[in-house]
């Protein structure tokens, strides 16, 4: 059979099996979006003829990596909001109000782009400005399964006294439901099905029963899933009790919330029954371990829904508060912070953590049948990562394979010297081919350099103790 | 005054008073090995004229990382340990029983390439074979203070079954000893001072009490210090109430090693009280976050001891645990690890990890005089960081800088791009200058693979959980 690529004589990490699915000396035949055939490089070479070849020696093919949950536009706030009690209200929000639609679209393409620079090839968005984001990534060539953000709170929540109750605005929800409704009307499995939509409720403390139950019949209607944080904070839980007199979880079962349609993102304050009660629903678990713990210093319970025989995921959350959004660091996140919360070196083995950035997450968020693993038939996503990085070095087959535990507790992201997405290979040794990676990096600073003018006088009237930190030379 | 070089326009982050130290617009002159001036642009352009002058505009200029405690030689084994209860004699012994002194300079020099490409300038190796690995410190031009490793174990430690009390040779710590002699007469204070020397008894586990007052009375003879690893495990725990009837602080106070002269290293199993009694004694504890949260499960007391008083240095510890040597993953861990574990965010904040990793820990090992801070008179280990790569994009300055969260919350130690130590380029645009790169990864590999064949057998023959692991396709 002729197809366009073979790359051969590599190790290939299928992500088959209940395992990593490890083949060496493999290789991997890509027809136009397609995976072709994987197996022995003997075999693929037999099976099929390619108009270019590539000798992937020292090199491991694996699946592109799929972050759960992102919030590409906050990238524009890298790094405004750390190391402090009350992250959202006296970190984020003080910029946050000032980030117009153009500064979020930035933000976003720059967040993209680091994400494909460290493997990911699938991006759960979920966030404001959607209409506008998907364009980036019809230009950057990625694959995407997004959501708008939906709720009905107005944009100056950042000055609502914390521990009150939210107003809810049901024109605002409205508003923003529309164009949910609209991203899933125009992008929905466009672009030969690189794009997908889902919808996007902010939190159960967010806004009103009837636009949570609105929002669930539209899943029902457009057969998608609902992205939705959960359980996300004390914040969220102290909301939830004031409003209903009920914790989340109890709440969104009695709306009919928990089953398979549902992704519950954070979980953070989730008790053991609680987290076990979403695991048995169907409902999956997205778990952030980098941002929960710089913004609330706390391990969600991933290892307990996983026990529960849930189906979880990882995701990288938003740059002011995790501050990266790379797999690799919440690979190695998730594995260290849960052995250490069981003290237990042997709990979340490094193929785990492989596994919830790979095929486990394609279950997750439902793109499993198109991505997660190499297989045959599948979408040609995949990595080609530098084995002979001083990171990865060196490789060890015998007899036990060193390679998975250098993935996921030595490797940073720069290892991975090309992306293919859709197969079409978006990074080729290490440079992006198909947007200018300096010159957005140069616009959105343009973006913050405006945000920062805007913010300067509001944050100097807000008590925030990162302007302490400011004085004390700290920052 | 003439100097070789002003690099100038650049963000400098000097670490000097309680803080960063930061100068925006800001630039240094380097004259032969030494800081010749740090100021803003506008002042050392005036003050100095130079052969070489760098616009650094869109980076940041950094104190080179101190990499405070790290096991180079085991950069061979790099992941052939983890997810395992018994890390030493179940995961590392079946293959470090097979390691030649060959194998371990091979090894070690993998090790310092991987840590000069993330930043480390300065590496506190505590090893075996200490006297062939220093040849890698001169040919690679790294700062070192080094100690060999000193036991008086037989090298079959990994066939004694666990909780037997190893028995001690006389002859082989003698013969050990002698080689730590051998560095400190022959190395120390070399090569312009870059390398400089240390007694390092492995654990007051490791050897008689006669052996380490014979090495105490030596680190007052050179005037070094002691580099040791200290409360490590419940291993050494079970060895020291066996063997004396008491835990190891209290041993160790008793036999006079807790002051000023002793680095004590991990400080895992230390209690409240016995962490304050060394942070009181004016010792110096190194944390090693990434490996103790793998190899262990647990999170050290370094917030406890710099509460206490102390002086602390973070520190990246061995490949077959950690995985990485990569003080940037050092900076990320041990501020998430300590919010965690208080369930607090405010903890550990960015700046306090930058300290551990700069001139706290130059402090700790006794070479604040000459490196850790950017200051007229001391030496010239720098890093320039391009903060144009995504991960650190965009800078905002205003009303909060985000340049140090983003630092060590964001960085991977990839967009480190050139790397100064004792005033000469090592790395270049992500070039290493003075060894092949390539050469030294293929170098190491051959050695891997001999290690591994001999290792086969014996691995079979062992019960150790990897096995079944590789069986089971998770490896």
């Amino acid at each position: 059979m002729k197809v366009n690529l073979i790359i051969k004589n590599a190790f290939v990490m299928t992500m088959e099996g209940t395992g990593v699915g490890m083949i060496e000396d493999g290789a991997i035949a890509v027809k136009g979006n397609t995976i072709a055939g994987v197996g022995r490089t003997d075999e693929i070479v037999q099976q099929f003829s390619a108009e270019e070849i590539i000798d992937a020696q020292n090199k491991l093919i694996m699946p592109g990596l799929i972050d759960a949950h992102i919030h590409t536009g906050l990238g524009i706030l890298r790094g405004v909001s750390q190391d402090i009690g009350n992250w959202m209200q006296e970190g984020l929000w003080p910029f946050m109000k000032h980030v117009t639609a153009e500064d979020h679209v930035n933000g976003s393409m720059m967040n993209i782009v680091e994400g494909i620079k460290a493997g990911t090839t699938t991006f759960c968005d979920y966030d404001s400005h959607m209409n506008e984001i998907v364009n980036n990534y019809v230009k950057v060539g990625a694959r995407a399964r997004i959501a708008e953000l939906v709720n009905e709170i107005p944009h100056d929540i950042g000055d609502i006294p914390v521990g009150e109750l939210y107003p809810f605005h049901a024109n605002i929800g409205e508003r923003k439901l529309q164009n949910n409704i609209k991203l899933l009307e125009e992008w929905h499995e466009k672009e030969a099905g690189r794009i997908t939509c889902m919808l996007g409720p902010h939190g159960p403390d967010m806004m009103s029963v009837e636009l949570l139950k609105e929002m669930k019949a539209l899943a029902e209607k457009y057969d998608t899933k609902l992205h939705m944080h959960v359980a996300q904070g004390d914040r969220e839980i102290d909301q939830m009790i004031k409003r209903y007199g009920k914790r989340s979880i109890a709440f969104l079962e009695e709306i009919g919330y928990l089953n398979g349609r549902l992704l519950a993102v954070h979980l953070t304050e989730a008790t053991k029954v609680e987290t076990e009660s979403v695991a048995k629903s169907g409902a999956a678990m997205i778990n952030c371990s980098g941002s929960i713990g710089i913004i609330d210093g706390i391990v969600p319970p991933i290892q307990e829904f996983i026990e529960a025989g849930g189906t979880a995921a990882l995701g990288s959350d938003q740059a002011p508060g995790n501050n990266c959004n790379n797999m690799f660091n919440e690979m190695k996140f998730v594995s260290i912070l849960n052995k250490v919360k069981r003290q237990d070196p042997a709990v979340f083995p490094a193929h785990l953590a492989l596994r919830l950035a790979t095929i486990e997450s394609a279950k997750a968020i439902g793109l499993d049948h198109e991505v997660g693993s190499l297989k045959t038939g599948k979408k040609a996503d995949l990595l080609l990562v530098n084995l002979q990085e001083p990171s990865l070095s060196p490789v060890i087959t015998e007899p036990i394979r060193n390679i998975v535990p250098n993935l996921v507790y030595s490797a940073k992201g720069n290892e991975v010297e090309s992306v293919m997405i859709d197969g079409r290979f978006i990074m080729k040794n290490r440079e992006i081919t198909t947007v200018d990676e300096k010159e957005i990096i140069k616009t959105a600073q343009i973006s913050a350099n405006e945000i920062s003018r805007k913010a300067k006088e509001d944050n100097h009237k807000s008590k925030s103790p990162l302007l302490q930190r400011m004085k004390n030379e700290e920052l």
